[in-house]
């Protein structure tokens, strides 16, 4: 296997991973309840990919950094919004 | 900043974002529920991290293989549980 296919595996693997939360994002705002979703799960997820992002920015690793906080941003708007209904629907 | 401290941070960062799904499974099979929880969302993430694997087996990097493996196995399981409580809820 060649180098550009072990490097589509990368890319391919970091567009799925980060891509993967939008349909949560927008399921959470459509039913407006997120409930299941762990609290601690993504307390924990968003902390590891701010160190995600820590550790791309100084290994300049513009992919690690890019999809890492496209991943942060979508994660930290579930928070948001999963907090905000909770506290709507109680 | 030494290379042992950039290095924390990419250990710290990858024990985060997978630990954090432990939670999540916890929370589902102690609720027997996961409305709330995308389906899309796990589908997409586990194919995603099923790339990791390819990848980080492609590129040798034991923690990239590691992590992700055990990523894998606990959003298997939490889809798994997903499908087998929405299927009993109906």
């Amino acid at each position: 296997m060649n180098f550009l296919n072990i490097e589509f595996f990368g890319y391919f693997a970091a567009i799925l991973t980060t891509a993967a939360f939008l349909p949560q994002l927008i399921k959470t705002l459509k039913t407006k309840q997120a409930q299941d979703v762990s609290l601690t799960t993504l307390i924990m997820f968003i902390c590891g990919v701010g160190s995600w992002i820590i550790y791309g920015y100084k290994i300049s690793s513009s992919p690690i950094l890019i999809a890492n906080i496209i991943t942060f941003i979508l994660n930290l708007f579930i928070l948001i919004s999963k907090l905000y209904y909770s506290k709507n629907n109680d």
